[in-house]
């Protein structure tokens, strides 16, 4: 029955399993693992998942380039939450191996980086070949393949092989971000610290767009947390924009925002407003960033007012 | 009865009067000319009076800063209509009088900057004096204070004057804005090439606030066509201002940019919203000035587009 | 001797007189009342005069347009000084009028709305006529022609006047600015807490040229302090702006905004960088308003860089 | 001799050397592969190559992220030139191979994306798994570990390969742009048509911030030709970005945006100004695309005029 089962980026043992199982939810879900992020979210859209958690960015690799691009064509689907997952690297190797027997290691690309400056200063000689995910280079390790493998340390015993180093990433705070994906439906409840996501293609491609686009945040009041380009396939210079957005599609700000947005692009794709993670909603920290003039009660004053001018009660 | 009465800038005789016999409805009215700007605006506010016709701006002299200065203050007033007139004057004489007998010469001081030129050319030695109105100036041409008064050429049988010359007006294109003012209604109904009149203060007067002021307006495409400073009476570098944006307050883009002033705004006063005189709303060109994605139109759909991804339509 | 000639608007006793007075190089400077402001001006252009002393603004009425108007047309002049002076008025009349006896007043059309309150309160019955002059005002009354004359307390010795009542004013801060204007030089040297003047004028009116205005300052963090519109002569809507920003010409900022406007405006006009009024330089605060990134130390090592890649040596 | 030696992101037999090839200078240089981008630039930096041409950006898959993060961190490196160059794939296999023997493909992840749609179509069943490069995926067929490799038509002899399809691409219009990289030195000489190239960090990472950095441009009529944000490594939501705007650093209008870029933000990295590949500079269509006002001749008589008004010559 599919509304009890979520897929994720497998195989098992990734990190995307890990931070699925996070979510209490999981506990009484079929997880099921795919080879990639089309079929994860394939899998949602023809209905045989409910759900499915992919990673989405990485604090060192930046964005996920599979997952926005799948999100930002084909069928719709929508964002409904999303999990950070601190992201550190256990080298897996089969019983026996020291660090000295190792000349071939794996993991995958988006590892390398992360990896990269403890590779030279540990195993300079060693040769590095990616993997299509980090279970799976644990999976050639335990056939053979290669001598060690940079997985999360949780992946050990699915593959037979033991953690010889752990806690491995050269960036300090390296954190991925995944997020749950279902099909279209009402966007999670408002929470106060939201996300709202979106695609947004610019025009016939003027050079002031993009500031266009940024201003009609700006003239509400809505932060932009994260901007990232994505080419539309139809050529070089041609790009469309993933964006997320601070506040919750129910906020007046963010509402008007979109409908500016929606007036001047030719397309914009609503990718869902959902809870941002490792953010406290209560803190008044967080509900303070709003700028003099944006809040919902501010909106809605000068909507009251407006309606008065138009009768003469100004 | 009030509501047949209406006020002017008075005496007879001004070109006030002038532009208020332009209106149809002027013919079965009580056309009462009051000494003063506030004069005639206090009559509107204490119920003696309909409206009042008042001059606002003129194309040489440039605002009339009485008008702003009483419809920004006081008791709330709203602009219904607005009348342009061409401004030209004739130079008034007792009847025998000849250009070579003249010595003193009076007017409005609006007048003189624009028979500056006229003056110096043909009577370099006349000595100017101010009066109250033109008008006023010819009835102390009548009673002998002053040799010539500068009037409009209507005013000379009123008081038993001749125009000597006629036709003197240094710019060109001399115009005068008149505003036919009443009490807060409902504002005149929307004729698709119309003005809206505002009175905007600015906040704790940070440097940037004129320029967030005007990107309210810039953010949804509404043009700004009149703009004017003038002081709160608060200290020399303290100003609200007087603004005219194109459009009517019942346009979705007006409406949209009227609350984002209203929001960081201290103080916000809508004067009106009414037909653009010598404009014809049928022009296509007038119509077609609109910036892409701000007609009503567009508008509309994207508060559809909107509500479609809150309710999880997208 | 023209050099040692300065002229002002006259007559004597009007406050323009008084805030010439407060320069110091008054004393050894022949003073010159002139009738009008063009007259003042044109006696500097004409070289008869090294410089005069007029009005350039005042907190209740606003700016002096007649001012405004002259420096923004014909052979140009500069701005090197200017003066802030405190505007109270006194009721000058004859040796032994009485309050109860006064049924005509007089003044400059400028000082009615700041003793408006007080002759309502005080003198409901008098009728007001406007003078070309406060000092105008009290050689009428010593004539005989009205009762009672608006003008500063300084003015009564020299009309054989006296002043009935003393300090009235409506708005607590009134004040007035003026400007002291020669021929074209170098201007004033920079005193760290300065202004700069200038009219600019917008090109073929296109809806957003006040906002592009608006935001070559903006873009270099230079303040703007005072904007007015005034007409250019050519029609209704058609503006000039007469601006003052902070700044001096020299700071680099501000000579980088000056460029930006000449760039993008078919006309600019420079009228002078001079010390703000009642300011002090060496206040932190008012060195402290530069925005980040805008002092002339961080203009220099931006250009500095921007040697160095251009050099290879970035 | 290090001046002679030219690396390249190997092995041989890649898009990128293809690309090298269309370089006059090519024929004269020792064009050695390298199995990174990282080891390709280090090589570059240490002396040991006078150049290096690496892929930038796919016009299916985006910015080449190995690439943008090595030009943005360690020793400081110029781009030259640029190559673009189409990309098509084909279907590299043993002699002997047909297509339905073919169970398992291999190539360079950012050929994936590319190749999808036709192994959707054509190969439904093919098990794709990811090589180090199109290249090193040939090498594995010739090894027999995969029974095909997407690569360059021009790969398969050097492996002793066929195609078996050629001109294989989903998009139209794929293509890569690649860039010719050296120590830093004066940039390339100005073309008339040429791209600039920056890494730019922001400050505090206040909410406007990148707003602030397009208006830098848009002040300057500098048009964006692309953005891309790279995470720092500081955490989930901290960036720095990737940035080519049109225009040669000796422009005018780009040295001053740079200036203020340099002035706002704590840190911008100059990466090039060379002439954009694809482009005639001598057509008029591109020369016309400058907004008013920003031509290297506008800007001086800007700053003659200024250096007038210093000078009191205004």
């Amino acid at each position: 029955m599919s509304a009890s089962r979520y897929t994720y980026l497998g195989p098992e043992g990734t990190f995307t399993e890990a931070a699925l199982r996070t979510l209490p939810e999981a506990a009484t879900r079929e997880l099921v693992p795919m080879v990639s992020v089309p079929t994860a979210l394939d899998a949602v859209r023809g209905g045989e998942a409910a759900a499915a958690l992919v990673p989405i960015e990485n604090s060192v690799e930046g964005g996920v380039t599979a997952t926005l691009d799948e999100l930002a064509t084909g069928e719709p689907l929508m964002i409904y939450r999303e999990v950070l997952l601190d992201i550190a690297f256990a080298l897996l190797v089969r019983p026996g191996t020291a660090l000295g027997d190792i000349k071939t290691v794996t993991g995958h690309p988006v590892a390398q980086p992360q990896v990269r400056n403890w590779l030279a200063a540990n195993l300079p000689e060693a040769v590095w070949e990616s993997a299509a995910s980090n279970a799976d280079g644990a999976r050639l390790v335990q056939e053979g393949r290669y001598d060690a493998a940079f997985a999360g340390e949780f992946a050990a015993p699915t593959y037979g092989l033991q953690p010889l180093v752990t806690d491995i990433h050269d960036a300090r705070t390296a954190q991925t971000r995944f997020v749950l994906v279902g099909r279209p439906a009402r966007p999670a409840a408002r929470s106060g610290a939201d996300r709202t996501s979106l695609v947004i293609w610019l025009g016939d491609d003027h050079p002031g767009a993009l500031l266009e686009l940024l201003q009609e945040f700006a003239a509400r009041g809505v932060n932009m947390m994260r901007i990232e380009s994505r080419p539309t396939g139809e050529g070089i210079g041609r790009y469309c924009f993933s964006v997320d957005c601070e506040g919750h599609i129910t906020d007046r700000r963010v509402g008007e925002a979109l409908m500016g947005l929606k007036r001047i692009c030719p397309k914009v794709r609503f990718l869902g407003s959902y809870p941002r993670a490792g953010v406290d909603a209560s803190d008044p920290a967080v509900r303070g960033e709003l700028r003099p003039g944006t809040s919902d009660s501010e909106f809605e004053a000068a909507a009251d007012w407006l309606a008065r001018c138009q009768d003469g009660r100004g």
